[in-house]
């Protein structure tokens, strides 16, 4: 099972329940395939939109795109993935050091 | 805090060690600009790799490509997202049905 992420192009404006009826179409003919659609990602200002899936080849998520009714200009087989590890949290200690009480007074 | 997906062209071949040392690159950089780079994946067969990242804006993103000296071709800042349900597991009966006892004698 291999992975790959899609581009379609041309889905200016859609907004998330227009993305997601699009991405159901997917997902219910997906399955005769071999394929499944994991997450899909719109920046709807470009109109530029990005589907990670799993399967056996790079045809068969072709073949489910066409068969929902919108196919992908654009596939690719992901070879190679790396996570990033958790973003780094840095406390805000500018409050504690206001509010920490001042001991020095009685360590006199 | 947005999300953005960045694309980057000419990782032809690169491997996984070296996608990791690039990624590096990034993460040790991107707290000065508010960014985190969550996933990247590559193709490695046609260079192209794609970055997601969470950060106030697609400059910032930019300069943290920049600074980590691989310059991203485009970025996208995504509006809506939609990620697909759990994929649907088909046990396989066959073996099941082979092996399952024959009662219809016992029950005569």
């Amino acid at each position: 099972m291999a992975k790959f992420m899609d581009i379609h192009n041309g889905f200016i404006g859609v907004t998330e329940l227009q993305l997601r009826e699009a991405v159901g179409r997917d997902l219910a003919v997906e399955a005769a395939d071999g394929v499944h659609f994991e997450h899909t990602w719109l920046d709807a200002e470009s109109g530029t939109a990005f589907c990670l899936s799993s399967g056996p080849s790079k045809e068969a998520v072709r073949r489910v795109h066409d068969k929902a009714g919108h196919p992908a200009q654009e596939i690719y087989e992901l070879s190679v993935e790396v996570e990033g590890p958790p973003p780094v949290v840095r406390p805000n200690l500018t409050g504690v050091a206001a509010t920490w009480p001042d001991t020095r007074e009685q360590i006199k």
